[in-house]
This record gives structure tokens, C-alpha cells and sequence, in this order.
């Protein structure tokens, strides 16, 4: 790096910050496609599909290491002030959150793989609508961060109740069909998994969100929000 | 801070590296303490106990801010160079993963309170075990990061796998339970979210274990550790 003044330092790290931004988006369509993809191999019976999501969390995993990196070198190299460092020590967290969304995602995979080889217990009610409304928390988060968009921050942290709502529906229904049915116990049991890792994928979008308002407000509201709507 | 030469900003950076450890490893205590009265409540049958860990988790979210702010300070208080950045960022991430297993003992304990309003199924078997060594793994792995022991942190790795065969072995047993007894499957279910919440809380550990060999080696193994071990 040449010689450069401070405000050309910052200009500098505003580029680059701008481009592990960039970095991170680009992370976060790959892994909302693991995402959409291993639901899509469960509803549609496709095990070519539930392998490439299995395959993609490699990409996944390099993506993480190399955003890590890049992060480590900013905050070596430029020293950033204290709205920047947070930027990017978020940005490290928002890495490690994704990376785990993937993992998710090949369980929800190999989930599919295992329940496919039994015939299908019936059209499911919920599972699509909340297979649909994660994905969406999943996009609107990684939106709220780019746009630095509190407000639609916000609106994830409320949708995550629905996701609770449609697991407890999806765990109901299967405890009352395993009562009806219980030779199909297995295959309830991987609904139930599956539900698990959807709304897990929903906490996760959550972590995210709660991270944008954080960055924003400059006060720790995330353990805030988390008792408020407890209470609720 | 009074004027302090290089070697004086280096030994006050290192005493307060010293104290961000004991703050992490106290947070630590508190979160296996946690984890530990859950799967007690859950035995012991003791609604008492699990009110208090729920209660407990307020505690443990107030330790991660504290932490959380205490790494940035420094960050931009010393600019720390690469090893000390790294092992500051890798606090933030551990005090995470620990605040993430705080909240797995709080879904174990509300679970053993809908469990306990039905009564036991039967002497668990493999459900002792498996908390004991998930309660291991915990401190284990806190210890080789106190430590910086990556030798103890390849042994945590290792029994990763154990609690992965516990976990398949539990379901197993509920499948079998619920063919036979279908009307107990709201217990059953619980007892599978409860397995897989303590596969959870070992997962972090494993994190945690990953990043003491990470900031070990100086090179990323964290991923070429799971594919090599997903490959077994």
C-alpha cells in the first residue's frame, strides 16, 4: 500500500469494507439456495438434488474461511475506528451464522434422503408455508444488512413467532398421526428433525437481524428483544 | 492510560488478554452449571431446578455483552497485532457459542417441565450417558482453550462422534417405544428434542475445540477437520 493520508486510509476502508460486505451477500445467496434446494429435493423426492446440497457446503466452508480472513486483514492493516471494527466483527458473526444455515440445510438433505426411501405419509400442510416463510427470513435478513435497514430488521425479529407457530403445528400434527398410524414412526420423527433444523435456520436469520438493529442503535438491544418477546 | 512505551502497551495488552480469558472461562462455569441443573431437572424430576435455569440465562446474556464489549474495547484501545487480534476475535466468537448452549439448557429445562406433567416412560438408559459426556466436552473444551491445548482439543473432536452414536441410539430407542406404545408419543418426542438439544450443545464445544487447534496452527483447519472426519 502507498503512502496515504488519513482521509485516503478511509476512503480505502471503505472500499474494502464495502467489498467484504459484498463478500458476505454473495455467501448468503449460496447458502439460501442449499436452503431452497434441500427443502425442494424433500417435497419433489430428488436425491440428485439432496447431494449437491450436501456437496455445496464445501464451497460454504471456503466462502467462511476467506471472509474470516479478509475481515482479520482489514482490521490489521486499518485500525478502524469503532463503528467500523463492529461493522466487521459483525460481519465475521453473520459468517459463522450462514455457515451454520448450511449445515441445516444438509441435514434437511440427508433428512430427505432417509425419508424418501419410505413412501410418503401425505401432502403436507405446513411444511411448504414454512419452508417458504424461512427462506424469506433468511433473504430479508441478509437485505437488512446490506441496506443497514433497522426497520426491516425489526419486521424478521416479529416474523420469527410465526416460525415457532408452524413448528408446533407440524409437531402436532405428527404426534397425532403416529397416534393413528404409529408404523410410520420413522418417517414422523424426520418431520419433526426437519421442522427442528427450519426453525433453527429461522433463529438464525433472527441472530442477524438483531445484529443490523444492534450496529444501527449502537446499544446492545439483542438480549432486550429476546426477553421482551418472551415475556410476550 | 498514562504514556506507555511498546514493551509496557504489549504487557498491559497481555494483562488484560489475561483477564478477557477469566471472564470467558467464568461465563463458561455458569453455562455448564446451566447445562447440568437441566438435564438434573429433567431426572430429578424437579420443576424448581429448571425455573432456575431458565432464570439463569438472563445472567449468562448480560456475561456475553460484557465480554462482547470488553474484546472491542480492546481492539481499539492496543491494535493488537495478528495472534492477539486473532485470539480477542476468537473470544468473541466462544463467548457466542457459549451463550448459544446457555440457550439449549434453557429449551432442555422447558422441556423437562412438559415431560414431568406425564408420567416417566421408563429407566433411561443411554439419556445419563450422554448428558455426562456432553457436560465433558463442555468444560473440556474450555479447558483447552484456558490451557491453549490443542492436543485435549483433537480429544474433544474425537468424542464428537460418541455423542453423534448416543443421539442415533436414543432415537432409536423412542422409535422402537412408540411402536409399541403409540400413546406415549408426546413424551417420546420430547425425549428425541432433548437428545438432539444436547447434540447441539456438543457441536459448540466442538466449535470452540476447532478454533483452540485453529489459533494453534495459524491455518484454517476447522473445515478440513469436519470433511475429513465426515469422511470416516
Amino acid at each position: 500500500m502507498p503512502f496515504a493520508g488519513f482521509g485516503n486510509m478511509k476512503r480505502h476502508l471503505d472500499e474494502e469494507l464495502k467489498k467484504l460486505k459484498e463478500k458476505l451477500f454473495r455467501m448468503g445467496l449460496v447458502v439460501e439456495n442449499a436452503i431452497g434446494q434441500s427443502t425442494a429435493a424433500l417435497f419433489e423426492r430428488d436425491a440428485e438434488k439432496a447431494q449437491r446440497v450436501i456437496k455445496s457446503d464445501q464451497e460454504i466452508n471456503l466462502q467462511e474461511i476467506e471472509i474470516d480472513e479478509l475481515g482479520h486483514e482489514l482490521i490489521a492493516l486499518y485500525q478502524p475506528a469503532a463503528v467500523d471494527l463492529r461493522l466487521i466483527t459483525m460481519v465475521l458473526k453473520i459468517t459463522n451464522d450462514l455457515e451454520r444455515m448450511g449445515d441445516q440445510a444438509v441435514n434437511i438433505a440427508e433428512a430427505s434422503l432417509i425419508m424418501n426411501q419410505n413412501p410418503p405419509l401425505k401432502p403436507y400442510e405446513y411444511f411448504p408455508k414454512m419452508t417458504e416463510a424461512v427462506s424469506a427470513m433468511v433473504r430479508e435478513s441478509l437485505k437488512a444488512f446490506m441496506e443497514n435497514d433497522s426497520e426491516m430488521a425489526r419486521k424478521i425479529l416479529e416474523s420469527d413467532d410465526t416460525i415457532d407457530d408452524y413448528n408446533h403445528k407440524i409437531m402436532d400434527e405428527v404426534q397425532t398421526l403416529l397416534g393413528e398410524r404409529p408404523q410410520h414412526v420413522r418417517t414422523g420423527v424426520s418431520i419433526i428433525m426437519i421442522s427442528h433444523n427450519l426453525e433453527r435456520i429461522a433463529d438464525l436469520a433472527t441472530n442477524i437481524a438483531e445484529d443490523v438493529i444492534y450496529l444501527n442503535r449502537g446499544i446492545d438491544v439483542r438480549h432486550h428483544i429476546r426477553e421482551r418477546r418472551e415475556e410476550e
